[in-house]
C-alpha cells in the first residue's frame, strides 16, 4: 500500500515532511502540495516528485488522490486545516501546535471525539527520539523506583529578534509539556514561572524557568532559553527513588584539536530529532496503513493538554504565582484501553 | 613556622581534620585534641601524634601551646566556642554552620567585628575545590558573559532516619548557598521552596527542590536529595549569556564490564571534596602564618549569610511562598578593600 | 518506481535485510525469498510479505518479477551467488565476505569487469555509519592535517566455540581492513600480527593485534577482539598532524544506579550498525533506481582488497612477521572517474 | 620530623620539587639548592626560603644540613650525583631518568646493592597518579579477569626542534614502560617499533609506536606522540579476559561555547601530573622518616629495567624488526619481600 499524501506548508518543516515521505520511509508518495508562496511549493513539488500542485489547502485536502494530510502551514491555520481534514476523514499529521488556542485545540478534539474516530497526530516528534524512548524504557523496568523529578532544559541558539518571553512558553515550551506527559504518564497539574533579571542580555529574551506539577507529584522544571548562543541544546533527567536516567549526549564524533576536546552542537533542533522525524512518519504511515492509531503517537488530546498548560504557564509568568492547569474532561476516545 | 592546632571534637570530619593536619599539610601540627568521647579523643590523638588530650574546650581554646583552633563538635556547639576562641584572639576554622541560627551567626560576626580583625573561617570548603574554582575562572574570563542561571544539585546516598526536610534545607542545603555566593559574587535575596509528592518514596525524606535569586537578577535552582540511593553526587551548570560551564565528572577510571561502561560515585562526600579540603586547611595554615585572612575564605559573615537564607528557605518551604532574605547590614570589616 | 527485491538467505543478516527493505526504506518490495531451511524462508517471507518461496537461490536470481539480488547464504557460497546475478545482470548486495579466497573475489571482479558495469555491492555497512562518516568528513575538511595512524578497536562480546584466531582475521577484521581503506583513502600495503600469550584464558580467542600500513605511510593497528565478554563495542581514532578525531560513543542514555554512572553496550553488533544497514540498504536502492552505483558503496573491488589483506594477516600471523600485500592491478572500472 | 632537602637542579622540574618540598607537603624543608646558573639558583632558593645556595652538587651533597638530596640537573648528570649521595648513605629521588644509559644505571643498582639499602627513588610520578593506582586496584580485584593488553597513548603538544624520534624512545616512553611494569606487575622482555611514513609533517618527529610484550605474556602498545599538537594527553586501557579499565579524562569543567561542548588539555604534563608529583614527593619524605622505602616507589632497579627496554626500542626502531629485552639479573635487595 503506498499512501497518498498531500503536504499543506512547505517552509522548513513542511518542507523536510515532504522529504522524509519522498525519499526515507516506506509506503508513501507526495501527490500534492500546497503553500501560500507559489514558487516555493513548485521547488519542494518537484524535488519530491509530488504529482501536483494545488491550488488552495481546501482543494488539496479534498483532492480524491490525497489519501493523508500534513499540517505545515502557519499555526494560525492549524486548526482549520485539521478540522476540514477530519471533515474529510482523512488521517492528518499536524505540525505543532494543534492549535492557537486550548479552546481552539478542544475544538478539534470534540470533533474528532463525534467522528468516533482518532485521525488526528500531533507532531510531538520526540515522543518517537530513541533516547527520551530508552529513558521512558528504563524507569519503566521498575529498577529506579518511581519519578519523583524530571528536570529539562530546552536550548536554542538564537531566536529571531521579534521573539519574547510569552512565545518561548507558546511555542518552544510545548515540546516540554508534552514529552513530561508521556515520560511520566500523567498530566500536569500546576505551573509556576521565574525569569533572571540580569540587565546586559540587552534586547534578547532572557531565559523563563519553569516549574510543573504532574498529576501524580512529581516535580518537573524546564529551562527554557531560546537564546543559549552556543548552540541547539535539548536535555532530560528523571530523577527517581532509586537512581535517575538522562538522555545520552549522542555525539557521533569527539575532536581533539587546539587544546580542547570537544563535541559539536548542531544549529538547530533538525539534526538533533532527525531520527524521531522519519520514525515518527514511519510510524504515521503504518498506522494509517492498519487503520488505528500508533500507540506512540501525540494526539489532538495531547495537543489540547500541551496548549492549555502553556496558556498556564503564561499566566503563572505574567502573575508571578503558582497556577492550576484547569484541564477539560477526557473524551472517552482518548482514554487508554 | 609550624601552627599548633588544637581540635575540639573529632567525629568524622574533625578526625579527618586532623589527619590533614598531621600528614597532608606544610607548617601544622596537632598540639591538642578534646572530644566528649575520650576514647575517641585517645585513639584519634595517637594517629595524629598530638601531644595532648585537652580537659575540655575551654582548656583547649586556652592552651598556650595552641595557636589555633579547629572545631568540629556538634552544631550547637559551634558558636560558643567560636566566641570563645575569637575572645582569646586565636585564627577559629570552624566546620559549618557557623551556628545554630542566623541570629547567634551574628553574635560571631559581632565579636569578630569588635576586635577589628578576621580570625573565624567558617569550612566551606567547596569554595577550594579546584572544579568550582576552574567554573568561577571561567566566567570571569568574560568568554561567556553574565551569569543568568545556577543549576545545583546535591545528593546524597541517604540521609540517616531522623533526617527531614526541614534539614535538608538547615544543613545540606547551605553549601549550595555558599557557593553560589561564592560563585556569583553577590548576595542572595529571594527563596522558593517545592517538594514532590510521590507517594512510595515511604518514610525517606523527598527532596527538595529550591529556587534562588541573587542580588544581581541571577536565578539559582538546588535539587537537594539526601536520599538520591545511588550515591554522592554534586553538579553545577553555571548558564551564562554566550555558553555555560558545568563541574566536571572526574573519574579517576572507566569500567567496561558487564555491558556497561561505567564511573563509579563515592558514598559520601568525603572521597569527591578531599582535595578541597586539603587546600582548605593549607590555606588556613598559610593565612595564619601571614596574618591575613585568605581571600577565598568563607568568613563568618559568610556563615551568617547561608545560616539566613537557609531560615528563609525554611519559611518558603512551610509557607509555600516565596521569602524574601533580610539580611543585617554588612560590617566594614567583611567589605571588600 | 519500486525495486523488486530477492533475498537468498535469511539467517540473522538476510532476515535484517528483509525487515529493512519490507519496512524501513522507500522503494522496495521483497519479491522472493530463498533459504536452505524452508520453515525459516516461509517465516521470513510471511513477516515481510514476500509474494514468492523461490525454490532454489538460482530459479530466484533468475526470476523475471525479482529486479535486485541480496545475498546473505553461507560465506563459501557468496561468489559463486554473485557471479550468477552478474550473469544476469541483477543488481546484487552482497553480504562480506564477497568471496572465500581473494582469488574468488578476483573472478568476480574479472566478471563485473567483462561486464563493464558496476553491479555488485559488498555489505561493508560501516560506510554508511554517521560517526565513521563524520570522522571522514572531519579530516577532509583539513583542519586536522594529514592523517598519521589510525588506531581501531573490534569488540565481540563472545564468539562460538569454534571460532580460532584465524577466523578473528578472516571473518572479523576485514570490516576493520575496509574501513581502513574507506577511511584513509587509499589501499593497505603491509601487515603483522601479534598475539597475547596469557594462560588464562582458557579455551577462548585471545585477541589478535594487527598493525598495517597504508599505501600513503599511515600506520594502522587494530585489535581484533572476539571475546571481549563486556559487550559489542567499536571504536576508531584517526591521528592526523594536528588534531585527532574519534568515534563518539553514542549512548542513547545515562542512568546513575548502584554507585556507578552507566551506559549500555549492545551484545552484537545489530544495534550499533542498525542505522548504517538502513542507509546502506536505501542508497542500493537509490542507486538501482538512478542506475549509477552510490559513491560510497564498497564495490567489488574493495570485496577483493579485503580479502587480499586477510590473507596477508593470516601468513603474517602464522609467519611472525610483516607480511606485504601483493594487489592485482586494479581494473579501469574501479578507478575513480 | 623535618627533611631538610637539597635540591640540584632548579629548571622546570627542580624547581617544582623545590616549592612542592617547601610548601605542599609535611615534614621539609629546603636546606640548600643548587644549579649552574646562579641566578636560577637564587630565585629559586628565596621563593622557597632554602637556608643555602651550594656552591657545588659535590657539596650540597656533603652539606651536613641537608639530610635529602632531589636530582633534577640534566640527565647525563644524573648517575654520578646519585652514586655520590648513596655514598654519602643519604636518601634520594632521582628525576628520570636514573642515568644516561642502562649500563650507568646498573652502576647505581650495584652501588645500592652493595649498601645493602633502598636509598635511591627515581622519579616515575606516574606510580602515584590516582588514576593509574585506581587502574591497577580494579585489576587487582579480580572482576575483570587477567591483563590481556595495555593500550598507552603519549602525547606531548610539540617537541623542540632538536628532538629525534631516538629521543622519543629513550625520553619520553620510558614514562610508559615504567607504568607498563608497574600496571602488570611484571617485566618486558620485548620490543617493536613502528613509524608512520606520511609526508607532510615536515620537520617535525613523527609518531612513533611501539608494541612490546610482558613476561606474563600480556602486550602493551605506546603511542609516543611528542608532536601531537592539540594539547598534552595521555591515556591508557588496560584489557583483561572478562572486561577493561582505561583511565579517566579527568577534567574540571566542561564549557559549552561555540557550537561545542568541550573540556581543555593542558599545555603539558604539569597540570596533569600535579597530584602524582605532591603524592610522591610526600611519600619520599614518610619513607625516609620511618626508614623503610615506599612500596609504591620506583627504585634504581626500576630505573634500570626502564633504560634498557628504551635502549631495545631503539635497536627495534633502527633495525626493524622485535628485539629481546636482555636484563642483568636482579639483586636481592629489590626482590619483592
Amino acid at each position: 500500500m503506498t499512501v497518498r499524501v498531500g503536504v499543506i506548508g512547505v517552509g522548513v518543516m513542511g518542507a523536510d515532511h515532504a522529504r522524509i515521505f519522498a525519499r526515507e520511509v516506506r509506503g508513501a508518495e507526495i501527490a500534492a502540495i500546497y503553500d501560500a508562496d507559489a514558487k516555493r511549493a513548485a521547488a519542494v513539488a518537484s524535488e519530491t516528485g509530488a504529482r501536483d500542485l494545488a491550488a488552495s489547502p481546501e482543494s488539496l485536502i479534498a483532492d480524491r488522490n490525497v489519501d493523508a494530510v500534513v499540517i505545515a502551514s502557519p499555526d494560525s491555520t492549524h486548526a482549520p486545516f485539521a478540522l476540514a481534514a477530519l471533515a474529510a476523514r482523512k488521517p492528518v499529521l499536524c505540525e505543532k501546535p494543534l492549535a492557537a488556542s486550548s479552546r481552539e485545540a478542544l475544538e478539534v478534539v470534540a470533533a474528532e471525539s463525534r467522528l468516533g474516530k482518532r485521525l488526528a497526530q500531533v507532531g510531538f516528534m520526540r515522543r518517537y527520539d530513541p533516547p527520551y524512548v530508552a529513558m521512558k524504557a528504563k524507569w519503566k523496568t521498575g529498577a529506579l523506583g518511581r519519578p519523583l523529578m524530571f528536570h529539562c532544559v530546552h536550548r536554542n541558539a538564537s531566536a529571531p529578534a521579534f521573539f519574547t518571553a510569552d512565545m518561548a512558553i507558546a511555542n518552544s515550551a510545548p515540546h516540554e509539556f508534552d514529552v513530561a506527559r508521556y515520560m511520566l504518564d500523567c498530566d500536569l497539574t500546576e505551573i509556576a514561572a521565574f525569569q533572571p533579571a540580569s540587565a546586559s542580555a540587552g534586547q534578547l529574551v532572557k531565559p523563563v524557568f519553569l516549574i510543573l506539577r504532574s498529576a501524580e507529584g512529581a516535580l518537573v522544571d524546564v529551562e527554557v532559553n531560546v537564546n543559549a548562543a552556543y548552540g541547539y541544546d535539548v536535555r532530560g533527567e528523571l530523577v527517581c527513588e532509586r537512581g535517575t536516567v538522562a538522555l545520552g549526549a549522542p555525539a557521533a564524533i569527539e575532536v581533539n584539536l587546539s587544546h580542547t576536546r570537544s563535541t559539536a552542537y548542531p544549529e538547530d533542533w533538525r539534526p538533533r530529532f532527525a531520527e524521531a522525524y522519519r520514525l515518527q512518519d514511519q510510524a504515521w504511515l503504518n498506522a494509517i496503513e492498519r487503520d488505528s492509531p500508533d500507540e506512540r503517537a501525540a494526539s489532538a488530546w495531547d495537543g489540547y493538554a500541551a496548549a492549555i498548560v502553556a496558556e498556564a504557564g503564561l499566566r503563572a509568568l505574567h502573575e508571578g504565582r503558582a497556577v492550576a492547569v484547569a484541564m477539560a474532561e477526557k473524551p472517552g476516545l482518548y482514554q487508554k484501553r
